[in-house]
């Protein structure tokens, strides 16, 4: 499979060094190398090394080489990208992209030209960025009539809202921030306004009841004139403020909606904050799913890119059953890790310790896992109304291997001051690397 | 496609009535018909109405026949669920299996079975019940190299441990009460001692750093230890236990683990409460995503396997390139529902009135809220330090078409009482239906 990018901003940066640096797995799962061999740009990335791969700030022409057979196009916005994917699907060049806009103003035309071309047009990377949710609506939920899908697609305005909630700030004031962070652009009206939101919303409502896009029946209403008195109402009543996108099928026809939206804080969905994106989707067969992940930034979007990419390529150049193999790698390209003894684990551990109320246990419990290098985040005594002269004694550690805290129990358990079994829970952070 | 069904109990029976009650949705986005051709069970199933579908309580002979391309096994176990599967393959059939011990236990030699036949072993419906994570992990994040995953992959447990945490009870006692409920087995020990959740991250773990599967290297610890008091300690500390099954893969190896495990209250997984079931995965390209869904169920599982049953029309029935439409559906195939407008859409509203601190203000309102079909839930007057003699008040209203309140709001606006614009926002409930 011969890839060219076109736009090397962010996106297609990002596009450019995942296939580089997961090269090798990523061929193993589409059956089949992906070779970039050329790239168009209006200008260089220096985040990207080119070595010999070919840049031409020809957009046109490097779309249409002969020697391509799919075109990335990370370019946005709907006129130059309008001109670069007609191209390339007149020329019979398959087209993954990342271009909301372009997709939900334009898509039925060039779905049309995709297919009279006999190529795939592909878009995942449109809506909720890394987040593989038009795969799992056209795919994992193809058994199911979807009743409605419900969406925060927009990481700026979530952005927005989570620090009004949190910190009682205004709009205009967090606004001003996001803009500092490079969250929100100088001109902010497609994310706030709901615009952004709105061509995605576009997307996925086609997908989910097989119509035809319509970006121009969709009502659109911003969050800029929600205010901190507003979050802390709908907060002390029980809900969350979110700018959401919402599809909905009724016996009348299609609701198309983005609009600010008070939602129970029992909800998974009131939960997203920051710039996480969250769509969920209520279905008569499965009920209620929801798909949560980053809606933006370089190598997310990437990754919804490539996803394309790897389909197109087991599609149309593997025959069915070397498609997706069992294990997502075929048979002969499967991985040898072995798998870790619990022994050999690193991680954090809560313990419950109960002692004798007596001087210098914890000076005797802190040498011991001092000595097995397990250092201490925290020591709390608890009252314990069962116990007469016992204390619980909660300490979270920090990470260590399994097996170091396995001793260090051991010798814990047979102090004489120590009363009954130690309770050890592990712990798990998931902090984002 | 014609499919037999091999065991019509909780999870067969849902597939055979999603499939018959949405067959011409599900024929629109296969590309071909799914056509039930015969059933075979130890005894009938009430919930089923087999018209002319032919019902035989011989398995093996079901699962063989000639007139069958596809056999949907859902009998359950590890000994007559593998001969059924052993023979379907061996006669060439492709299998859709929602058995999560069958795969995790016999998955390795399965699947080189299926591929010496020349067909597909699916399982999408094994793990997370209707939540479409293997192809998610598969398909989705074919970009990445995946670092861990971390789920709640059984919901019997996670509703103990949100009841213990809810309600501060025992564990003896909740599950008693899950037991009352349907949602333990008798014998509960595949589910609350982590059998059941390692079965699954077994077949997690292979997908996502393409391993064989080793079900007999996971190591499980269960949920009946923890006591209501660790549940309040950690809840104090700003954490949940969660039942989690993790896999990750580091220098050394695989990690391959469940057990009870503190998660920080910040991460949506710690969020996700009761039966359901959830996901997350943390890749390097786009970082954290996270699946979440009902994890079981007869129509939910139903939904997975007929997912299942699609992919396979379609890789094996299907050119490219009418493989999967853009919109889920061909272009010939498109529905026609009309996008409403905003005025068409009903929704429940907040709704906030500044009005003058005079007798009577709330009567004229609810009267003309009345006259306009609305029905008020709550109002709420708040203290309000910027305005003298003027006192905000906050309304939730039920559903109403979006027209009635627009006119309602005309006409409170035009109330002398009332001293600046009437802020409205919607409110979505999302409750399952």
């Amino acid at each position: 499979m011969r890839v060219a990018i076109i736009g090397l901003g962010t996106v297609g940066g990002g596009t450019f060094n995942v296939l580089k640096r997961n090269a090798r797995d990523i061929a193993a799962r589409a059956g089949s190398e992906i070779e970039i061999v050329a790239v168009a740009s209006r200008r260089p990335n220096p985040a990207c090394e080119l070595d010999s791969i070919e840049f031409d700030t020809d957009l046109i022409r490097t779309a249409t080489r002969q020697d391509v057979d799919l075109v990335v196009e990370t370019l946005g916005g709907t006129s130059v990208a309008a001109d670069v994917v007609k191209a390339a699907l007149q020329a019979g060049k398959h087209v993954v992209t990342a271009n909301k806009a372009l997709i939900a103003e334009l898509g039925n035309e060039l779905f049309e030209m995709a297919t009279s071309n006999k190529v795939t047009l592909a878009f995942e990377a449109a809506v909720a960025g890394g987040v593989p949710v038009i795969k799992s609506i056209r795919e994992g939920l193809a058994a199911n009539r979807i009743k409605s899908v419900a969406g925060i697609i927009n990481g700026t305005g979530n952005f927005i809202l989570t620090e009004m909630r949190d910190k009682g700030r205004a709009f205009e004031d967090v606004l001003k921030e996001a803009q500092a962070l490079g969250y929100a652009e100088a001109d902010p009206t497609f994310d706030v306004e709901g615009i952004d939101a709105a061509h995605k919303l576009t997307i996925l409502s086609s997908v989910a009841f097989g119509i035809p896009l319509q970006f121009k029946s969709a009502y659109t209403e911003g969050i800029s004139a929600i205010s901190p008195f507003d979050v802390k109402m709908a907060e002390e009543f029980g809900y969350r403020i979110k700018h959401l996108g919402i599809t909905r099928l009724t016996g009348q026809g299609v609701e198309l909606r983005v609009h600010p939206t008070l939602v129970p804080e029992s909800q998974l969905l009131a939960k997203v904050d920051g710039v996480m994106n969250a769509v969920m989707v209520e279905s008569d067969a499965v009920g209620q799913t929801l798909f949560y992940g980053p809606g933006a930034g370089s190598e997310a979007t990437a990754s919804s890119i490539i996803a394309d990419i790897v389909d197109i390529t087991r599609a149309h150049y593997q025959d069915a059953l070397s498609g997706v193999p069992a294990l997502g790698y075929s048979e002969e390209e499967l991985n040898e890790h072995p798998i870790l003894p619990i022994e050999a684990v690193n991680s954090a551990y809560y313990l419950r310790l109960l002692a004798k109320d007596t001087p210098g246990v914890l000076a005797r419990v802190a040498a011991i896992l001092s000595e097995h290098s397990i250092n201490i985040e925290s020591i709390t005594q608890k009252e314990w109304q069962e116990h007469d002269g016992a204390v619980p004694m909660i300490l979270m550690t920090h990470q260590v291997a399994e097996r170091n805290m396995d001793h260090a129990i051991d010798v814990i358990q047979g102090l004489d001051v120590i009363l009954a079994p130690v309770v050890r829970i592990r712990v798990e952070y998931f902090t984002a690397s």
